[in-house]
């Protein structure tokens, strides 16, 4: 069985070969452009019904889903590496950040993405709500960060797998500062400098500076 | 250690509860009203700093993130019940349908609430992408669901503790039809059927009928 991994430019797919990149496991990468509309091109969504980036395929299997790619992938290729069992101190630690990437962060960043497309006031009282609430996300993000070098602790997980597409390429779709929280700083300092990362953004997205400073990005559309 | 399961009513904390009584696991259950705002109440966002719904408590430990707190229990306190394992065949359905409801369908919907309240039009083209998005996900888990009784297959799983929600109580945010989708229809019926469910619902949210049928609802706000 062969897998492989469909990477559509500037998504979410980049994580699932940062993370074949971090396990150095061997996969088939298919990259793919988006159309001027911003959608995947028509190849794309069709290898899995729901359309959406990512998806891997393995033998006969089509899978799409961030959180079950990595959980797959992990279980199956990963040979007990970034993940925290059960009997571990910190596992409740990566359940929570695992989750909370698909679960808060990012639909928090889309549903702001999408006012600005539809151009909401800023001032609009459910626009306050979601700006509200990515402050205190990425506010116990910096926190955390403060206090250990990688969110379920002190070594790279899945977790982090799942998390820094929010803090870095989504950016260029929603342009936000992260100048003040120090520690998010320096946690995307510090992922920029894994050889395992550089290597994954150069072959999914070899046009694109990958996002790790804190300074907002001008919009690539 | 007591397994606390903190419930803000008309939320996604109902599937903490659902899931306890299916396991048929001891738990202390407590109760919150929403304010006017629809906002948890300030003891509610104390627990957990995301202050967001649902959050647990299990001695020292306060979780938040309904896959993080469904993970967390299955594996804890399950007795290996509700989970598919990585040696059966249907893992990666499991995997799939258990992130997809809150990787794709509760953000979709909830971008859809916010445009709402927002008023914006229902033929903004970001609102075409998430309306045409939210049909495609439904029209594949109408077409699983006239294959298998339950979305991992046959047997309830953690995957339904996730998705069930997003059909049923949140149409009180956004009351959209099921009537197209006989499939999905007919497992809310099986859902609804299950004493667990039943008696989950009654525990956390007395005063609501559960939204169970395909007719869209009244919003409560």
């Amino acid at each position: 069985m062969t897998l492989t991994v469909h990477h559509l430019k500037r998504s979410q797919s980049e994580r699932i070969i940062w993370l074949c990149e971090e396990l150095n496991i061997p996969y088939e990468l298919k990259v793919y452009a988006r159309e001027p509309t911003l959608s995947a091109p028509e190849p794309y969504r069709n290898i899995h019904w729901s359309g959406t980036a990512p998806v891997i395929q393995d033998g006969e299997l089509a899978l799409a889903e961030s959180g079950a790619i990595v959980e797959y992938i992990l279980s199956k290729y990963g040979n007990g590496k970034l993940v925290i069992k059960p009997d571990q101190p910190n596992y409740a630690d990566y359940l929570f950040w695992f989750h909370h990437a698909n679960g808060s962060v990012q639909p928090t960043i889309t549903t702001m993405v999408f006012a600005e497309f539809a151009k909401i006031s800023p001032d609009d009282p459910g626009q306050l709500i979601m700006r509200n609430r990515f402050q205190i996300g990425l506010s116990g993000m910096d926190k955390r960060l403060g206090e250990f070098e990688y969110l379920a602790g002190n070594e790279l997980t899945g977790a982090d797998i799942m998390m820094v597409f929010s803090l870095t390429t989504m950016r260029l779709f929603l342009p936000y500062s992260l100048e003040e929280f120090p520690n998010i700083m320096a946690y995307l300092d510090r992922v920029g400098k894994r050889e395992a990362y550089q290597r994954a953004m150069k072959k999914g997205d070899p046009d694109l500076r990958p996002v790790l400073d804190g300074i907002p990005q001008d919009t690539f559309f």
